[in-house]
């Protein structure tokens, strides 16, 4: 099996991050996340928005999407739950990730921290994004003051999606010391046996 | 049950369009789209996003993301597969909708058709916003073009999710006529019967 990886990408942490808790072995192969000139040739066929992750099983059938590649890997184990109305709220969290958590705080972090490029590129969309990710953080701190996990008693995909760039969101700049419960969740969650960091 | 609705919202349609294929009953409450400032009061509890549609279920759980709400009512019906990779393949275009085809077709649909405000407004990011919708279809066409619906051989909530926004984008001046592919799965998708309109 084999992931179209890029080592600093969240959205590739959440697949590497799952199949560590369950014991999953893959070959990677990194693409670059500031020069993306060659992913139509590698990624055409595989992925119709021509990202990473990209996922290629050992039959040669292929999946995009954090989101769909660790529910494809989820469902059946504990990071799943049976409930219908539980499931469907990992999703609505892994959905909330990808509408209004990472295009703000993995944007901004990307544009900061990974682009390569002057701060002053940005400048005038920065405060909106800035503004767009605090009200994410703002949204997860109501959700998880006075609860461990997003979703039940245990750690889920939900978790796993929206640690990926909650943990680094200081690279974009934000703070997150104004968010005790979301700082002690992040703690739970590297606390977990099974845990490795997005740089391993 | 309720479903705090905007009738021109796409987001809102998809969940409109599943509930009235399994002939599932609800009522609606209408917000507005383009005054955003009673949303707190409403949605605030019961959705992180605060945004519509959400869902309340008659027990008074509520349920956010269209993606979310189509998947709790879809799973165990024929527009949810069986099959493991599959039903993967479903959230993989289901997430390509929200994070790149709805920031761009559905975004510039509300600028220019509901948004009330002057189209110079947007004129510094409606290019961008044009070609990541172009790109957006074109991955749709590239698949489409040889199948009758996104995933396997039936209607899915793929085919809900893509055709709601997909089907208006003419709204946002988005020219369909370039995608033949596209255009014969629209009337594939219409053609099915229990289909509603996005104003029904």
């Amino acid at each position: 099996m084999l992931l179209y990886n890029s080592q600093v990408s969240g959205n590739c942490y959440k697949v590497r991050l799952l199949l560590a808790h369950l014991d999953v072995k893959y070959e990677r192969q990194e693409l670059s996340v500031a020069d993306r000139s060659n992913r139509p040739d590698i990624l055409g066929g595989l992925n119709p928005a021509l990202r990473v992750p990209t996922l290629v099983l050992d039959d040669g059938r292929s999946l995009g999407e954090s989101g769909a590649i660790i529910w494809f890997f989820g469902e059946g184990t504990r990071f799943v739950p049976d409930d219908p109305y539980e499931r469907a709220q990992v999703l609505q969290w892994m959905f909330f990730e990808q509408y209004d958590h990472e295009p703000a705080i993995a944007v901004v972090r990307f544009w900061l921290a990974y682009s390569g490029r002057p701060r002053e590129e940005f400048a005038d969309r920065l405060d909106e994004r800035l503004a767009a990710g605090y009200r994410a953080l703002d949204g997860m701190e109501r959700h998880l003051d006075g609860r461990s996990w997003l979703v039940g008693d245990g750690m889920t995909l939900a978790d796993i999606a929206l640690y990926a760039y909650t943990h680094v969101a200081a690279e974009g700049g934000f703070e997150l010391d104004r968010y005790p419960a979301i700082v002690a969740w992040l703690e739970r969650v590297a606390s977990e046996p099974g845990h490795v960091a997005i740089d391993a």
